[in-house]
């Protein structure tokens, strides 16, 4: 049975009280078109409400606060923005750089940092009120120039970790002694990292490199080893397909004692052993994949892919490594989100205007609601996993 | 700089309103001689109210629905209670059984099953309104007799997994085609079954033996290959330690590539390599180890132990095995519980009748909160956790 919900408009009721509710089965939806976020009820298969006025969300992504009643958006034009997902209403705002690609919230939820392309650093703000607390320029030979940051995660230990594009170097930025931090730098990383992850123990930062074939693996537990090249030249001295779109790089690459990342410029999924950190195999998919996420029991990882090829979204077994199924939602699927026990999956289809969650056993949809250009889907079960 | 907080009385305002706030930093603790559940903000570090009514505590557990706000409580007396731990009241309460041992949701959040000692059998029960769905008796050899049943978890799929202490059995329950299961034996496990745990993506279900020195593996993504005997003889022929409490098994046992699990009248935590399942190394600790769990990231495991030697936690290096540090928060430390991302650990401390927490990584307390005789301390992120 498929629930088809109607369109929500904004909530301008400020007076009504708002019902008493858990948090842990709500979700939140990028509307990357109209600045919004639509609050998902996983449960009853409707949204809540919607939450306007977040300025450019064409790249946007949102962690949670430690109750999961409070969100933090993150938006392409600099914006982070404190939201309430029960009331749907804006609690603080602030324009803090001109370009900005995510941010994190601290292990212990006091801090916000937030990876900006333009001034190049991270900014951290307070997580209560987002007043600045700290601000780390990514500076290039000590000269004027600042790199753009990607791939900020939080770790353990009330630390920051992130990569710099135009330097090729991973930081790692320690606030476990208070509000300023104590930054260290590992240099020769690899060219141009593009995003990075952190493994659900957050032991393991893993970066992807876009100027070349491979990875830099930081193992956090002992950083002073410095960062370790992993996947290198996978691509085998081919000639790269022109990217289209970034492959993204989040926590949910690992499956049990395997990591499966997207291949860049390659219609090729990448399965590490995170023992060895070897590539143990590589699996030929549809396009080029953009997000490769495992499925919370660990059995099944799911892809989608970039223009052209996002009308599928393929479904590996991460044993046999075989495609075990496909879908074809729509036209335009950006992201893909399972509910923390695996018993939903969400998919945003950009271009049909709709989010569908499906049973991702049966692969039978259970949903189908129209959001104006949806894109990342957050569940509020982040505000408990390291580094998402 | 430790939070004080002052007792708190059962809430018999039935007429004010709730609060509006998130479920995610909420956490529940049996007050096990009072047969009360206290709700406990780990944020603010205060209860935030009471629910009394609950009967017989003495062994209790706690799960949680899939929204964070509703919890089912198994008390030992058979009585199943839901609970709503934003408005601190019984939803409905009902005494299934005469007495049993604890229980599960379902992945899907829409069945709760308890493992019953008498009659010998698992019930299951809609988790919206408490009606009984499937009756699963534990029959021995087809006559009147029946095993009790111990170790119960919910498993992908929407399956439950569980183990008979006298006929040496593991059981699935399989209730992804509806609610009449399709049941699936394993018999020959080994001698008494005391316990088990799921991992936490569901693949393995492990139990631990009290008649014999073992446990048994079930590969729940190959159970057709049958239970394994992993760890067997580990107590390599020595006579065994008279047991005052069982030994407790929690899916918190895993950390990064190992299990950590107590040994059975013995004063050792035993190592298990979960690539090969081999025992690779044995911890001599302070006393009989009750539960062994894993910070989340990984990087330790605390201790706590029986009587007489439970005024005592030792806190393990997960990679040289060697034991980093140790508390003595005060008498009866029945149970421990880390939030979610780690920053804090709370403690149950019956004999002093006080729940205590601390940050992990410091080790210096945050808070001392009075609760006549608490034991189980479970945070609501559970909710979205397989096995848990």
């Amino acid at each position: 049975m498929i629930a088809i919900g109607a369109a929500i408009a904004l909530n301008a009721c400020a007076s009504s009280p708002v019902a008493l509710r858990g948090t842990a089965d709500l979700a939140t939806v990028i509307a990357r078109a109209s600045g919004e976020v639509a609050v998902l009820d996983t449960s009853n298969k409707q949204f809540t409400g919607i939450i306007g006025g977040l300025g450019d969300l064409s790249h946007a992504s949102i962690v949670y606060a430690r109750d999961g009643r409070f969100a933090f958006v993150f938006g392409r034009d600099g914006g982070l923005t404190k939201i309430d997902i029960l009331s749907h209403k804006i609690v603080v705002r602030t324009l803090q750089a001109g370009n900005s690609i995510g941010g994190a919230i601290s292990q212990d939820g006091k801090l916000v940092a937030v990876a900006n392309y333009e001034p190049g650093g991270v900014r951290v703000f307070d997580a209560e009120t987002l007043e600045l607390v700290a601000d780390i320029p990514t500076t290039i030979d000590g000269g004027p120039d600042r790199s753009k940051v990607i791939g900020l995660v939080d770790a353990p230990g009330n630390r920051f970790v992130f990569s710099l594009w135009d330097t090729g170097e991973i930081w790692i930025a320690d606030f476990s002694a208070g509000n300023t931090p104590s930054v260290t730098r590992y240099q020769n990383i690899g060219i141009q990292p593009y995003d990075a992850l952190i493994t659900p123990d957050g032991r393991y930062y893993i970066a992807g490199l876009f100027g070349e074939d491979g990875m830099a693996l930081l193992d956090l537990w002992h950083p002073q080893s410095g960062p370790q090249r992993i996947l290198d030249h996978y691509g085998k001295g081919e000639e790269r397909l022109p990217v289209y779109k970034m492959p993204h790089l989040e926590g949910w690459a690992i499956a049990g004692k395997r990591a499966f990342v997207p291949a860049v410029g390659r219609h090729e999924v990448l399965v590490i052993d995170t023992e060895t950190w070897q590539e143990v195999g590589r699996i030929p998919v549809h396009g080029q994949p953009v997000f490769v996420m495992a499925h919370p029991d660990g059995r099944h990882v799911w892809v989608n892919f970039s223009v052209p090829d996002y009308d599928t979204v393929q479904i590996i077994d991460t044993q046999t490594l075989a495609i075990d199924g496909e879908l074809k939602p729509g036209t335009g699927v950006l992201h893909m989100e399972f509910s923390p026990r695996g018993d939903q999956v969400w998919l945003s289809v950009r271009d049909d205007n709709k989010v569908v969650g499906y049973d991702p056993y049966t692969l039978k949809p259970i949903a189908e609601l129209p959001l104006p250009s949806p894109s990342g889907i957050f569940m509020s079960d982040r505000a408990g996993r390291i580094g998402l």
